[in-house]
């Protein structure tokens, strides 16, 4: 490891988590440089969806190479491009009577999420944006002035420019609906709420902590929006591609946003982001907006394969089924340790386990790993255990996975016990 | 191609200049699906120095992918990345005397630049940046404020803050000395120009025009830089990896920036991007700036292959031929047809050839392309021909590309004359 | 009045309301060219506290001009500044226990507060400042930002720099605390609220629409600022000066605000402005914040005799009693005319009517002043006729007045009713 | 003085460079509260150009006190705002041939600067303006951001957002034409200069160190603007008024600006800010930009007076005169003590006196006032003795004041020689 800590900036931050270098993975589980086996329930923050080295991608991608495929370039118009645009077409977008044009962008979801506001604030000519509390969508600056947490702002370099943070469903408890401060800003002409030129979410925020907007709440934010003239952007990028059981997330709600920003799992494992925007939002002049990885063919070649999976409607009931797995399993954990007072939360294949005690989320992460788990949090404070496996993991190793959860707060409360018996 | 206008955004650009699909490439050549060969004078924008499907790189990642070796991995330590540490550290910083620390960002140029500029501010808890007229540094709203081209701008989304643009060199002729400005300015109390937190710039703007600094112009800037303490960033995106005849493209001018942000061919055609920072900079907080794609697992295997060339000198070597043989040649053809008013600049593989005449350039990129010839434009005018090649394409192909230009010009010279007898 | 429509820019303003040419005025009588009287009940904004020609104010500046006294004198000591520091210190400052420093700014309120706004930012080191739906504060660059009233702002010239508009007390109905998401917010690591250098607000929100904060929220607000270290700024620039019936706005609520602005009333009728602070925030450097008249002699002249009404507790007890005839007689108005669905609200001597109806105000201001009465509007729709006589008005003007008003809703209500039953 | 050190910020300026208390003054003469008599050659920073308590302005100023005249009437028509609209339409624009609306401001310059700035940003729909290299305009937000001088700006309040500070007249050296620059940055579509939708300067730069631009650069700048669809803003707050011998200081380079910004002297000694702009230019909507003082009735009256002596010739040619006589003993001076190294500039009544040893101008500058005569200094570093008396001085009071300076400069000659000899 040493070249690591010698080499690499001290930004560096999974690395810290998950100590160890791995070697190889497979679906659900990664080997380390020793032989060691992990589940992986972190799924590369949401970009395996369709597991490590999915056999079929893999397959594409070593074809394409053999075959000399075009691998880079930019965006001129290539063979694995056609294909693509084809399969997302007939899979994606035709059975959901969708008719969105597509932008490709670099391929990280921070550049998507830029273009969606460049293209927002053009289209509208206003340059106010709406955003909410625990949102996250990246942090290259126009996309950090959204993103809710400190630990990613410094003074000298944050913009606060033409930025406004609104309270997200349930920010100030079960009885407020925090889109009446929304509505009632809006219509008053002296509220210093600049009507905006867009208003960007996730519906469920997965970094932020796994809070979820119901759909009751993207229902009425939809209806302000088209109220009020704005438009509504949703940040697909984490929880789009399948992770709620739609292939979008906002499915469920019956809205259809304006613009979607996606990336991470779309790609298949490799970097791949762009936007899909209503056709007459589409106001670019050519070349407007550019970037040299706009174009990634091998991503367009893991991408083609994996929407095969939504040829069926088979991995949205496997979602579903899997999901409810982890609820239950979630809550009986939640109800074994009841001074954990922890909460669970959850939709499709995203799960938080909340405990509230300061730093022990991360005690059960690291003691995950120990015990052959690797598992990330999230929240401001860090205070969420997030479930995040690949949509493709099977039963058996979903279960393996909670039960090293379990095992792992078991030994934790034990040793805090026998602690706290040491020092009486 | 319908399916590419029916549904992508109209800001597409390339495809527009190429309207052929690409069905494979191999070192310069690309073909299309008609089976018609292109020879290729782009390399994707500088991100193909060592050709399209450089075998040694294909080799490796299909091993790779067979291996089931991690293919991301977010920013966790893998096999494949502590290869390219070793592999970057033996062959590039080592045998240079350089001490850097790495930190991998988003695999674009413009997450690099994004992370350069908020480290600078932060390490010098300023939040000014001089940048440079004619620069290019990305899209995204930090590296934007720092791109000089209207094209890309539109007053609801640029951002104009804390940025303050000066005259790069040479920009009001040769006898002006534009560094006198800046150094008058830094002196004066009252100028307007706060005293920045860094200055970034190109050292040849390819973009821009392929604009050369001079190696004295570079080593007063450095020099000014050191006396009133301002960090100096060199964007080595489109230009080091050897591009210039050395790996990096300040290496000429002897001075060593405080930071360098490096991407494009650095991934061996696939999406890797990443900074280089002195030592006591990195004073980062583990994970305070992240992304999803920066640890790019294929592009650390192809990167690792590609940077052998740089175990010996014969690239170099190479690269500088090579350069020569495009100055002789281009140097003729300006001087074949005087009535072009062409002038010629370049250095290492990177030349331009500036025709004044409005919307000539264009056509003759058009003309080249019908010709079998991929070769784009650069300038704010887009009246530069710019010449960028991959490193490793042998001279035949270059001497053959640089022919079709020089007959596509006699082409479209010789209509014109021919339209104008006609008009008589 | 030809002249004014020919040399004046379309920006003026009360010269529409109030379309007459004034010639002279005393107390709270204005008079025309004509000849013709009317009833202040706008007192210049709350600039006339103290009515038109003041006598002993009057006087004084008469025989300071006879005496040749410095008139203008950039920040230079002079014996009329001694004297207003020497009263504003007896007569405000020390019975009260504050031991404020006084900055005198350019003469305006909005350089006041643009003042306020800097010494909070560079004290504290940090950029952002939290204020409130409804508030005014200016319309300078720093001042407009955080002044909430879209008709002050377009698009090319706003800033939404480093602001952020929160709900004022009541803006959620009575049932809801709005300090509950100002709390929430801070305590949040990742709600996007970054702590703010400073919280800015009025007591009473005049121009919003005499919006009055409850003394139990202004110190919970107190308490939210002490206990997450940001500064507490009282604009106190219309409804200080004794408009609440004490000398300071926030005096009745028991907090102690780090700075404080002054101006309007305080020059006695001239313009004066100034900012109290804490003295440990009294950083400055010599001369870091300038302006040309920041010493207006005639104002401290003025302004010291205007401030021996505060010797006693006459014009306290005056304001209290002659607030409580507004609210009885307004409250029968409110009642004797059921369909204007009117309220009534005010503290000290500025009152509210909101009338729900659009356009009904502005027809009620316009009778009044066919009828004698100058009285202006406020509120983001014009929906409040607001009541702001001086607070010297005698009893029997005092109601006058507002039997003008009564006289004039009257008439109109009248009229309308001849139209409809016309119309039938 | 003990007072203004326990109770004013430590802001306060002037009072410690001359630390005595003024009682009285008249024309120019300043006196003190122990009877000591100062010639004034600071004239409120160009407030009083027609000098202490001008008989005429006091004599007006009192009848209209006591006839109770309108004091304060924010923008309502009075009759002495008529007269003042009268008399500046027959004394000034008319015989100019100049058409100008007029828009009062709060009555300081940096609330003239600030509306000057968001009218023009209003009307062309864009934000960027352009200003210069030592500018001064004022310190509220907008202004500020134009301002050029460090000592005002703090990182944590400074805005620099929109602005592009571009080098004056003469910046680098006699053989630079700087407009050079900015043509070059127009017409360059990718320089990273904005189109502005203004450039704001001053014709001479007084606070800046008495740099002035020559009239074939102000009409090439004129010119600049009118190819580019830019506006012109001359900032006349310090050197208009006659200061430059015309009325307004662009007469003599034969421009017409699009805005004009007046300030100081306008108001006759009183507080008064005011606009002109193109008629075309006046697309405010009623009462979009306001100001509670921008009616000072007051300063209408002095103002009133003050313009009279614009009826005839006289004014100007004395100011042409007594010019003549400052540039012929200011330089007797600079020759007369050659270690000085000094240098003399002006134009009309403004003089500068350029000592470049630091700390050399602020030793004059105390041992005058200690000598009996005020006069203050300017430049980045303080570096230029400023003379500025009001332009009604006599003859032989401004001999007498430049024999002051002559005086004091031997003085601290001899006393350094001696202390010279002493050390050897």
């Amino acid at each position: 490891m040493r070249i690591f800590e010698n080499m690499e900036s001290r930004v560096r931050g999974y690395i810290r988590s998950f100590p160890v270098i791995f070697e190889s993975a497979k679906g659900s589980i990664m080997t380390d440089e020793m032989g060691k086996e992990y589940i992986d329930f972190f799924a590369g923050a949401g970009t395996l969806n369709y597991g490590h080295n999915n056999p079929q991608i893999s397959q594409a991608l070593i074809e394409y190479l053999q075959a000399d495929g075009v691998v880079h370039g930019l965006d001129m118009a290539t063979t694995a491009k056609k294909r693509f645009l084809q399969k997302f077409s007939d899979t994606i977008l035709g059975p959901r009577g969708l008719d969105y044009k597509i932008q490709f962008t670099g391929p990280t979801g921070t550049n998507a999420v830029e273009t969606a506001l460049k293209l927002a604030r053009m289209v509208k000519a206003r340059s106010n944006i709406v955003c909410f509390t625990n949102g996250y969508h990246g942090l290259t600056m126009g996309a950090l002035a959204i993103t809710g947490n400190t630990h990613y702002r410094d003074e000298a370099y944050i913009s606060r420019s033409n930025v406004s943070f609104l309270p997200y469903d349930g920010y100030m408890g079960p009885e407020i609906n925090t889109l009446d401060l929304f509505r009632k800003m809006l219509a008053d002409n002296s509220s210093g709420l600049d009507i905006p030129a867009a208003v960007i979410l996730e519906t469920i925020q997965a970094e932020g902590g796994v809070n979820i907007a119901r759909s009751e709440w993207l229902k009425e934010l939809a209806d302000i929006c088209y109220q009020f003239d704005i438009l509504l952007i949703i940040d697909d990028i984490q929880v789009g591609n399948g992770r709620s059981g739609d292939f979008f997330s906002f499915e469920a709600a019956g809205i259809k946003p304006d613009i979607v920003c996606l990336s991470k799992a779309i790609g298949g494992g490799l970097p791949l982001a762009f936007i899909l925007m209503r056709p007459d939002l589409d106001q670019w002049k050519p070349g407007e907006h550019t970037g040299t990885f706009r174009g990634n063919n091998m991503a367009f070649v893991a991408s083609t394969q994996a929407l095969s999976y939504w040829d069926t409607n088979d991995l949205s009931e496997a979602v579903h089924y899997k999901g409810a797995v982890m609820e239950r399993e979630l809550t009986a954990i939640a109800e074994k340790y009841p001074e954990l007072d922890a909460s669970v939360r959850g939709r499709g294949m995203i799960y938080g386990l909340e405990i509230p005690e300061r730093g022990l989320s991360s005690q059960i992460s690291e003691r995950c790993f120990e015990n052959g788990l690797v598992i990330e949090l999230a929240g401001g404070d860090d205070q969420v255990v997030k479930f995040l496996p690949a949509l493709i993991i099977d039963e058996e190793t979903l279960l393996k996975g909670i039960s090293i959860v379990d095992r792992s707060i078991n030994e934790i409360l034990k040793e805090k016990h026998e602690n706290l018996k040491g020092e009486l």
